[in-house]
This record gives C-alpha cells, sequence and structure tokens, in this order.
C-alpha cells in the first residue's frame, strides 16, 4: 500500500512518530463506518484501519465479521442470512453464528460434520446509535484482537447525537485519500478563507481574509477546539494591495461557523447558528478514508420531518455536494512531504501532538528518533496549552 | 505478477510443492487455446503457461509463433499473412516462415538482406481436433524449449472429442483467477450442493442437500472421478433443523450430472443423461486463465444441427452463462491461504496429488520442505486410491 | 516507474551508455511542450524530463514553475492567477511571485505573515517563439538545477520555425511509450516502406520495395539525414517473387518526403515538396512523451490562411491521425529487448551515437562498461561519417 503521506522534511516523523506511523489510525476505538439505513437485508463488505469487515443485520441487530471464510477464502459478504443468527457464505454453505463466529454447521456435509466448531471467524463489537453503525476495532497485539474489553460506544460518540431528539442526516461515502489528509483538510483554519471562498453555500456569507486563533478545548471538554481571537475582513497586503475585494451584494458576517473542533479518533464538529455539522475521517486503507458528513439538528414530530426535507432539498447538494468536493480534490491531490508550516497551521500541529500523546491503542514506532525527549502523558488541556510552542516552530 | 494462490496456512505448499509451484502451470501437454472458427484471416495473439503466442491460419493450417519479433520487439499478432506460409511483422516486413519460425524475406532491406536466417521466431507444435486448436507447450529447460518430440495430440484430448459424430459448440474466453482455482472449483464436490442451488439451469433440478463421495477412476481409466457414495435430498442439522425447503414445484432428481472427473493437464468431464460437458481451464498469466466451456453430443446429419441449434438457443445462456457466472463469481474472489478443507475437499486433495506426482513437466521445487518424505511415482489408480488417507487429514 | 527500454542484450546499454540511461532525456535543453494558443487564463500542468511543472500566461508571457506548493504538496496548477504577476495556491492562498518564484504574500496569513519570503517555488526559463511554447530544462546536478545559463531559445529550434512568415499548424498531445521509441520510430528508414503502406495518405503515393540510404547531416548543417543512394520500386525476392504488387492506378513517384532529419533534443524534419513536417518526441515521464505533430509553411496574408484551412480541412486528419496512428500503435507495443539490428536501422544507430556523444546534459552512467574504448567528443559531422561502422554491426 502506498501511503503518500510519509516521513521526512516535515514535522510529522521527527515530533509526532505514532502519528507518522498511523496510516490505518489508531486502534481501540468505535468507528462509524455506515448509516444504520444503508444496511438492509443484504450483507455489506466495508474496511476500515485495513480491515476487512461484513455487516449483516439480523432481526434488527448488526453484527460485524472478518470478511473471509477461513475455507477457501472467499468474501463472506457474497454470502446470505440463510438462517435466523447466522451467516452463510455462498461457496459451499458454511453457516457462521453471528454473534460468535463459530462455524455451527456446514450445509454441505452433512448434520455431523467434523468441523462444526473447529473453524471461526473473528467478531467485530459493534453498535447502532444515532443512525449510525459503530464498529470497534481492538489492539491486534492482544490475542484474538480484541483483547481489552472495549469502552462503551457512547465514549466515542459526541454526546449531542446520542440526544433523543437528535435529527442525523448525511452520507458515509468511501474516498480517496489517506484519512489524516482528511483529518487535516477538516481542523485546518486558513484554508476556509481561500479555497471556500466562492461557490453557492458562501453566496451570502463574507469569507474574512484573515484570522487569528489559538486552539483550546471547548466548553464541554471533549474537543480540541479553534479559539478565533481576531478577525480581519478586508486587509491591504503588500505588492497586491486591499483583498478581498468588497462583496457585490448583502453577505452576512454572522453566518460562519461558531466553532469547529476534533476529537479522537476520527471526529470534526463544526458549529453553527441553530444546527451542527460534523464529518468523519474514518481510515479504510492507505490510500482511502470513509467520508462521513452529517448534519445534525434537535427537534420533534413535524420539526423534525421539516429538517429532514431541508436536508434533502438544500444541505445534502449546496454543502455536502459542492463546498465538500473543493475539499475532496484537493485531498485527493495532498502529499506530504514536501511541508512547510505557517501560522495557522496551529490547529494541524495541535490536533498531530492530541494524537501522539492522547491515542489510546495504535502503532508505536519500532524506535523514537533519538532527539525526542520523552513526553508525560497529558491530559488534553494541557497539550492544548502547549499547542502554540509548536505553532511557534512553524512560520 | 502477483499470485495470490500461494504456499502459507495450507496443505498446498508443504504436501504438494510441484503443485504449489505451479503458477503458470505444467509444461509438456497440449493445451487447447481457441475455438478453431474463432482463428480466421487474421493472426490471433494468446497467453498459454506465461508464453506470448500467435495463432495463423495459412490454407487450412494453423501455426504457432512466438508473439514477439526479434527486431524490436513488437507483437507479431499486429502483422499479417502477406505471402502464403509466411507472416511478415506490420512494422518493418520481416517475413518468417510459418513452420520452421526461420526470417526468410525481409521486404524492406531488398531481395539480398544478410539477416535473412539469421533471426527466428520460437514456434510451437500445434494440432487442430474437434474443433479445437491445440498448442505444446515444451519445457523450456531444454534447449529451444521443445527439445523433448511432443507426444500425439489425441494423448491430451478426451477421446469421446475425437469420435467422428462427436458435435462439440462452446467458448473460450480469458477469465481472473489463476487456473488452480478454477479446476480446484470444477473437481470441487462440496460447492455444487449450495452455490449453484438458484438460477435458471437448476430450476427443474432437485439439489441434494449433501452427499459422501470419495474418488476414483473412471471406467475408461483416463479421469479422475467423483464417486457419489450416499445422497440425502434433505436433512435436520442443529440449530437451524430442516434444509433445504422442500420443492415448491417438480424438480427431477435424476437430471443432475451422472459422473464427473478431472484430468491433466486441465480437463474437466460432466456426464449428463445424452450430452457430456468439458470445461476446461488453461493456465494463461499469474492472475488469468483462459476458460473454455464445451458442449458435446455424437450425432450425424440432421441431428447434429438440432444439437448445434439447441447450444444456441438453450445451453449457451442458461448454463454457459448464468449457471458458470456463479463459479466465476467466486473463482475471481477466491484467496488462497487461508484454507482449512472439509470432507467434500477429498476432491480437491486428489486433484492436488494427482498433479504434483504425475504431471509431466513443469516447475519443480527449488527444494523440497525437509517433512516430506520421498514419494514413489505412482499410477493415477494408486494415487487415487490413496486419496482418502489425504481427505482424512481435513475435517 | 516501468522502463521497458532498458539495456540488454541490444547495442544500446554496452556502446551507448548515456543514451541507454536517457530514460527522461536530456538536460540543458529547451524542450517545446505546448501550442501557445493551448494556454489561455487557466494554468496548465505537463510533466517534462520527469518534473512536473505548471505554466502560466500573465498579460501575453508565459511562466513555468514546479507544479507543487511546498506548503501542503497541492499542485500549483489547481491554482489562479489571483494578481497580476503572481499565482495563488488554490489551498490557502499563498502567492508566489510568476518570475521569481518567492513567495510574496499569504492572503490567509495577514500582511505581516513571517513566512513571506522564507518559501520558494522553482521557476524555468521559458520563451515563445513560433506558436510554441519552449521550457528550459537545466541540469539538476548544479544546485537550483539551473546552474548554468541556458543558451538562446533560438539555439533550440529548427530555424525555419523561426521565420517571420511561418505558418504552423499542429497538435502536442501526450502519447504512451518512452520517447526514445517515437524518435527511433521517427529517423527509421525501413518503416516507412512497410508500416505506412497503406491507408489514406498515400494512396496516391508509390511508396518504393526498399531503398539504400547513408546518415549525413543536412545541407543547413543542423540535422542528422537520411541520405538515399538508391531506391526500388519493386523487386523479387526469394521465396515469395515479386513485391510489392504493381500500383492498380495513377501513384506518384515524386511525392514522397525529400529529406528527413533529426536533431537534439527532439527535433525531426521531414521536408516534402513545398512544406514541412516537424515532429516533437518530448520526454515526460518514463512510460509517455508528448508527441508534437506540425505542418509548416511559409506565407503570408491570404496564402497563410489558406494554408491554415487546408492544415484542418485535410492534413490534421489524413496526415496527423490516420498516418500517424499506425506510428503510434507501434511505439506502444515496442519493447527493447529484444533487439536485433539490420541494415536500414544504421539512422537508428547514428542516432543513438548522435545522442551519446553530443548531448549538453544529462545522465551518466556511473560506470562506463570496461570494454567501451574512450572517445573523443566529435563533432555531429565526424560522428556522422562514423555511422556507417555502427551500421556494419548489424545484419
Amino acid at each position: 500500500m502506498e501511503d503518500r503521506y510519509s516521513a521526512g522534511r516535515t514535522d510529522v516523523g521527527s515530533n509526532f512518530p505514532r502519528y507518522a506511523a498511523a496510516v490505518l489510525g489508531f486502534r481501540n476505538y468505535w468507528y462509524p463506518v455506515m448509516l444504520a439505513r444503508d444496511l438492509g437485508r443484504a450483507p455489506k463488505a466495508v474496511t476500515v484501519c485495513g480491515e476487512q469487515i461484513v455487516l449483516v443485520r439480523d432481526r434488527g441487530r448488526v453484527y460485524a465479521l472478518h470478511d473471509r471464510c477461513p475455507h477457501r477464502g472467499v468474501p463472506l459478504s457474497c454470502g446470505r442470512r440463510e438462517f435466523p443468527g447466522m451467516l452463510t457464505c455462498a461457496y459451499h454453505g458454511w453457516t457462521y453464528d453471528l454473534q460468535t463466529g463459530r462455524l455451527e454447521v456446514v450445509l454441505t456435509d452433512g448434520p455431523d460434520s467434523p468441523i462444526c466448531g473447529k473453524a471461526n471467524v473473528r467478531t467485530y463489537p459493534v453498535e447502532e446509535r444515532a443512525g449510525l453503525i459503530f464498529v470497534y476495532i481492538g489492539d491486534p497485539a492482544s490475542g484474538d484482537g480484541n483483547g481489552t474489553a472495549p469502552p462503551p460506544v457512547e465514549a466515542d460518540i459526541p454526546r449531542e447525537l446520542l440526544r433523543p431528539d437528535a435529527v442525523v442526516e448525511g452520507i458515509i461515502s468511501r474516498q480517496r485519500g489517506n484519512w489524516r489528509y482528511a483529518a487535516e483538510n477538516g481542523i485546518d483554519e486558513g484554508h476556509v478563507r481561500y479555497l471556500h471562498r466562492r461557490g453557492l453555500w458562501v453566496l451570502f456569507r463574507e469569507i474574512p481574509a484573515w484570522t487569528r486563533m489559538h486552539m483550546g478545548p471547548s466548553d464541554d471538554g471533549d474537543w480540541l477546539t479553534r479559539v478565533v481571537d481576531d478577525v480581519v475582513w478586508q486587509d491591504r497586503y503588500p505588492r497586491v494591495g486591499a483583498w478581498p475585494p468588497p462583496p457585490r451584494f448583502y453577505q452576512s458576517r454572522r453566518r460562519g461557523a461558531l466553532e469547529v473542533g476534533i476529537r479522537l479518533p476520527c471526529w470534526l464538529r463544526i458549529r453553527q447558528a441553530g444546527w451542527t455539522s460534523f464529518e468523519l475521517y474514518v481510515p479504510s486503507d492507505a490510500n482511502h478514508y470513509l467520508s462521513g458528513l452529517l448534519v445534525t439538528t434537535w427537534a420533534w414530530g413535524l420539526s423534525a420531518t421539516l429538517q429532514r426535507a431541508k436536508y434533502r432539498l438544500w444541505y445534502r447538494w449546496a454543502y455536502h455536494a459542492l463546498f465538500h468536493n473543493q475539499d475532496q480534490r484537493i485531498i485527493e491531490r495532498m502529499a506530504i512531504p514536501p511541508e512547510q508550516l505557517y501560522r495557522p497551521d496551529a490547529s494541524i500541529t495541535a490536533w498531530r501532538r492530541l494524537c501522539d500523546e492522547q491515542a489510546r491503542g495504535g502503532p508505536l514506532p519500532a524506535a523514537p528518533p533519538a532527539d525526542r525527549p520523552a513526553r508525560e502523558p497529558a491530559g488534553m488541556a494541557a497539550s492544548v496549552a502547549a499547542a502554540p510552542r509548536g505553532a511557534a516552530r512553524s512560520e
């Protein structure tokens, strides 16, 4: 697997070796991998953190198994839910218990088949919350890959998504690019001021020329957020003069995002006036990620129905298609190194530090570089407070 | 060339090292590569056992040459049969004798061209029988690659195809997958009971739940056949109960295959009531094979014409398209290892042993594993008799 | 990058090591990369000699920069000419001076951004002549890659293209194949007599059976030309008799090319009666080249307009599409080695020697083969005079 995000002439390799090594993400997390409504009767294949997984819905519950039959290596996602609570391989009718992954019945070898109970498919903890399917990718180092009991799934879900009145709409799709390109693009302060300056979504929104910000914890403590200290709407630059040109018609200065925050393993939260956008950057393989784009409001009954309609008619294409395609086009083309960071990249540096110091499991570099001093594990707040120092390294 | 069929956690590597190494098949065999009627005036390119070959028809006879002009590496299949008995390269008019591969004339260098006779293209023995074109792929170790005289082509053709009243119809096409996946799928007993349970072809055929069988020689001695000892049409299984559900309308129990056999280098024979199906799994490159699907009956005159019409109207799509696509979909997705064999895989194990012990030429592993005892070469019958022991290794 | 044109059983590796190593061409030359009229407001990406370059037109002048922003590795060809004399990266508004490549303004970091002046993008000398854009690819060994001052662009342009009355029409497109396959096909004498024997373009032109020629300097001294000594229109060959068959209707013997010459870095000139064809084989990556096909006449006013119309209506498809597709089909399929040269390949051998001895910069083999005697650098005329010796090596 080619990984263009390799260490080199950049701070990633030397300062954040765990992050640099996390080509396939960090382990011991619950990852959202699919909209619940996209999983119907037919098994579905997904690749998460490099693991091939088949998702099956059985009498309302969702199960996740390794997507390969140990008999002859055929994907179980070609198979069928032939019996309740079981998944049957399409090739020879090997039938596995969805809960345990144990081979229970081999239809084509009779009731006394001696191989029953002697073949197993790895299972993954899976939960359904907020209209999303979550799979727990445990540490492969610990025995069956799930040695440590997973934390409750709620620990890895933004709390406002868990409210009973949450109305969640969106899409999850596989896209080109390593998950870290997508995550760094998500928390990146600078590009919003230039890349997203044009397009239908911002037609009536005025975009500042530049801002000063620092990274800090969100008020609920879960997120590493960009805290804007200063906004400059237009400025005069050497050689090029005033920029940007004044708006030709009314553009609101109030409709920008109120707060943007990121958290492990791969969530971005963008608080807007009256609604919140969530983005997901789930590691798939080295050069693909699962891109989740969600719009969330909180309402009941008719009001909830109207919100869903508004999503279908407006957000879905103006925001989730047009606006995010501007990002995706860049994410596909980014290649690091080279990398030469500048002041607004403090948001990226703080995110890299957060991952490097606080990510639960995941790959540890074989030999940390000699020039890296031992670090004390620190809480997010401490990490965030330290971010400006990291940012000072860039210019 | 990636070969997903690699040795590893499977019996292939340790027990059958010649078979495991035969990524590109076994040498010193006649391989059927094309329907005779598909070769018209234009040269055609095929890849067999990793060799690039151009086939040319000249005044009724077929010739096979290495598909690359030694001058500048251009494929000769781009060229033309410019003169009787000759093939001319499209680029500079280098003209080769079809029989010998000798460079006879170089049109663009005049009649006295000194290079004539100093360049040669390798030729391959080629024969036409039963509507098929056969190419002999000799041992590359022996000098010009054809050091040993090939056996008569009839030695490598099922005898019923050679009968003068044989009516052979079918298709040969290049498909994804190593030839061994396809061959093992062909002789595999178990998958017929599950993978092929649905579809137009079996609409009026009842499929048993499972069978007991052993491998044995065919009555004519040429084939390693599956001998069915016991057929169970429906059974009760632990946890899932009765299976399969009883037929909803009349399904015949008599219309199944009467006998299925395999033989080197890559033939499968499926005797049905009144007709016989042959399948071919010709090695092409590491990840492709030439898939031959033939339907054979024996008739003269009007009866033969009716059989050909029946093939076009019914077998061609119900059997050779719909039914075999179920297999092809699996063959493309198989990846070994992992591999964990079960009782019905005795058919696969016996085939692997047959190849390993009796294949004529072909790759020999550099160093056989230490744990493999020396074996006496044995006839097919002996090998077959030993198969149950091999099968006992699986569960 | 796979390069099928590798050294081996051919004279390229042992006799012409600099040429064999020039997978990506020779450095220190002006390469034509695009028709001037194809570069409008939007930046365009090209790959020349393995270098990714963005071309930008600003107030009439053309600029060339390395096509990657040092910030995060995004191609600058995604960006815009946001301000006069500047190119702005699409991602964060990093704005570079087109002339110097210096980072002048970072829109999203304010007027006092401390990174200004600390990031640079490599620039390439670029000129516009005869309706073509030329980029100078300097030696990467010398510091910034442009250590030595480039020669005047006119030194690398055929002089008749520089005449004020030159009417140049044509196309430049990226094609499959290494540039050396294309260049050797261009100067190759032999294939014209066979590959191009059929087609609309030669319908009324008689093609000789074969010719004798030697390589010599053109009358203006700039080109290595094929000098035809003897033309045989039809001949009798052993085994195949008279060839070619006599024309079935009137075909002119006068309308063939008058003189074909080649020169470094990648130009071919084909003088025809009343007009001249130029071909370009610009190295792109190991397996692609920029194919330039130009038709040139010399005229003013209405006569020039008529020439342009004639190109659009006739040459463009009969010559630049149909005729050249015969070549491209071969160039894509060639693979050397094998290689076994014959008499007419003296043209190829002389071209290889010319490159090997006289190409300005470019890759030098790490260790020249021991059997290769030291050579005195020699002028083109000397090299050409020596060509028959080289040709004598082939048969």
